[in-house]
């Protein structure tokens, strides 16, 4: 239990109220009770908010005296507040220092990295201090690891690919399998390029479950600092994403694209290969970027769902529009020629 | 080799003809030779049936006399019928008890359990009986797994997850990794938000290959029982999904939307965040499901394919629907002053 | 270090210029400096070439004088040259023959074969001659790796499924996992259909990283000779993929499709069930192949983004396009009235 008061000394904010609240636990305002530290990040939450048993509560300025009796912490931003909050209460859980009996380690290891069963780290790579290697995941010949980067289980790196520092990487990821790339040969048949580029992940940036980005032809592919990419996701050979940017499930990314800083890509859309974009562009779940994106802004190329037969309907003529303009171009000149 | 009518005996049905008619195996129509029962689920393939070389079939009432000297088992639903069958001749293979020497299991572990080489799991986690831990899978620190449960080489369980009975997961599965969460500082970079809920999965779910599951932020994120998850398919934080729900491959789910039950999600769909699906919803293939959906019926949203040449004359229109629709409110107003 | 008159005496081509130049590697244009080989398969970098500092260049018929005090080799077609130069300097890595003192294995192994740290190798299995299982890879009873053929860290081969000579599975894949068939039960349960056909790999195959091939339910899974499948690919129970086909990233194929030879699928891509895509067919990225395609040429049903406001707008009348096609029918008949 800590008190409120020393929550707030330790990550700023207004107090108001009873700086003795002792808190456990950052929750929602449904499930808060006692010793529960909850938060309204959206307005139209407030009713909830009202009728918690939350404890506290982190609010913005706007509702500050919203909640009689009870102490708040008011910040201007309650949900990144609310992040802080709960990184406080829930560190992450401490390593246990060294290489399990059952890890195959086949390069100098720092003593303050854990390295779990199963593991295999192969000869020339490098291992940051405080690093964890997952139980059964693999680091290939020259991979390095920064400092602080936590590798889950069964996670495959591939040889000489860098990940940087207090990077979180989850199970499945896989970093630096050969990139999509052959030649073809009269006959039809598809000749090799060996991939010989490398991943090149900077510092802060966490991989989602079961995220590949592959290895570059002959250049990097290089994923910038603070970039973060949820699950499922498929980063081709070559590509760069800028700074800050983050990149939701499913989504993925053709070889040789750039992608700005802090753009947020929504889940399963697809960037095509060649193409660039811009810093602060936001693109809609489920759109394809086809063309290069010039300038911040929010682009969308979804079709939501409808009924089937508003569907049916509707997409008979989709397939035919070419004629339904046709037709409307006659019906111009035939009023036209009325005149 | 079992007669047909053991089998009838045993899974019920009208048996039609001779009872003593030796079985082996099930076969499709086309394959089928002596020793195997094939089945008729789709009367389109009548034509099929009658020139099977199968020893016996499977047929509807409609089809009870259709094949003359040869045995038939009538039943409301081949189909049904034919999975039954089918498990009765392919039972799941016996698990070998016991924890393999290259296993590293931190907790105790009941005398029917197999855990396989490369397996770890950790102190304080669950395991039932008859339960499988494939070869180099992880259980985390106080997940559970229920009885009967089968999990396949290479899967992740992170800690204090919790698997119900009876249910498969497929290779690469991943079920609790860290949901996508992240506030965002006024510098455009992100804080991670600790996920700290778990996943529940309920009884007799199956879970897909390289199938991603991810923990709630503050919740759980929730399986029913009777669930079916192809693979591919990506379930981000605090999503619930209800009993006998099946989602086919590669489809995606954001976080914290409700999906009902017994609703069938096609492949490759996407479900947005924070939306509610009703039961018995039927969501065809690479639709994307943008806003609530609160009737049973079947829903659609895709663009199947057009030769290039007349996607590309139809889509030209499609970009500037908006202008061709002020065309058409135009012609309207001149025909109605002409009158 | 090689002299380009040794590269061209091996691979062929017509050398133009100094045959004594050394090489040591392949380059991009920009990248490339002494001792490198660069090429130009599409003239739009041909400013690129004249500004590259590279030892010499690969290029085509068209560009044999193009640089003046440099060789070049040229050939009808420099990109498959670059290929099959950059194989030349870039051999795959030679294995450690002999299995890990980690792996289990419980099937003989060739003495060229190379088992790798974790590798679980079931009894029955049968591994070929110069074969790579990688680290903490599966490979399940009675399944068949063919002679070349390197399996990634973390592969998981279910049991009897074959894959033919010198194919390359990348780490993630899972080859065999149970196709998603179910019957349904009037209660709304499903039932498994049990998956007991196997996955039939041909040659010179390579599946990328988190790949997914399910069994076939009675029938195989057939991929063809000369097959390539990208990242994070589904392929379903009882599809035909012909061979030469290759499928970019995140693609998905439904149960029982059959897809021709030569055919090439774009990234996200479906394929719908039970449909079939003739020989040499083009299906451009992100499209939903809904039909049967009987001639070759190119396919596409995307909808690329545009601004959201103006995707908005047009999305609208989207919507209710049957609507707008009655209006033009309306005013097509007033102005047939009018005459």
């Amino acid at each position: 239990m800590l008190r409120i008061d020393a929550l707030v000394a330790a990550l700023g904010g207004e107090l108001v109220g009873d700086g003795g609240v002792p808190l456990r636990r950052v929750a929602t305002l449904e499930q808060a009770g006692e010793g529960d530290l909850a938060f309204l990040a959206n307005p139209k939450y407030l009713a909830r908010l009202k009728s918690s048993r939350a404890a506290a509560f982190i609010v913005g300025p706007a509702h500050r005296s919203v909640v009689a009796g009870r102490p708040c912490i008011v910040t201007d931003d309650p949900y990144l507040y609310f992040a802080r909050a709960s990184q406080f209460f829930n560190p992450a859980p401490p390593l246990a220092p060294g290489a399990h009996a059952r890890a195959s380690v086949r390069c100098p290891v720092p003593a303050t990295a854990a390295i779990d069963a199963g593991a295999v780290v192969e000869e020339g790579a490098s291992i940051g201090d405080d690093v964890l290697i997952g139980a059964n995941s693999y680091v290939g010949k020259g991979a390095r690891v920064g400092r602080g980067t936590r590798i889950a289980p069964n996670v495959t790196i591939y040889a000489d690919c860098v990940i940087g520092e207090n990077c979180i990487v989850h199970a499945g990821a896989v970093i630096g399998a050969d990139g999509f790339g052959f030649a073809r040969e009269p006959s039809g048949a598809w000749v090799k390029i060996p991939q010989i580029g490398r991943v090149v992940i900077g510092n802060e940036v966490e991989i989602g479950a079961n995220t590949t980005i592959d290895r570059g032809v002959l250049d990097d592919t290089v994923i910038g600092d603070g970039v973060k990419l949820d699950n499922q996701i498929q980063i081709a050979h070559n590509v760069r994403i800028g700074e800050h940017t983050i990149i939701a499930g499913s989504a993925g990314v053709a070889g040789s694209a750039r992608i700005g800083a802090r753009c947020m890509i929504g889940g399963q859309s697809g960037i095509s290969g060649h193409i660039s974009i811009a810093d602060d562009v936001i693109i809609s779940a489920c759109t394809l970027v086809a063309k290069s994106i010039r300038k911040a802004g929010v682009y969308t190329g979804s079709l939501p769902q409808q009924t089937h037969a508003d569907w049916a309907r509707n997409f008979a003529h989709l397939r035919h529009l070419d004629a339904l303009a046709d037709r409307i171009r006659i019906l111009e000149q035939r009023l036209e020629e009325q005149h």
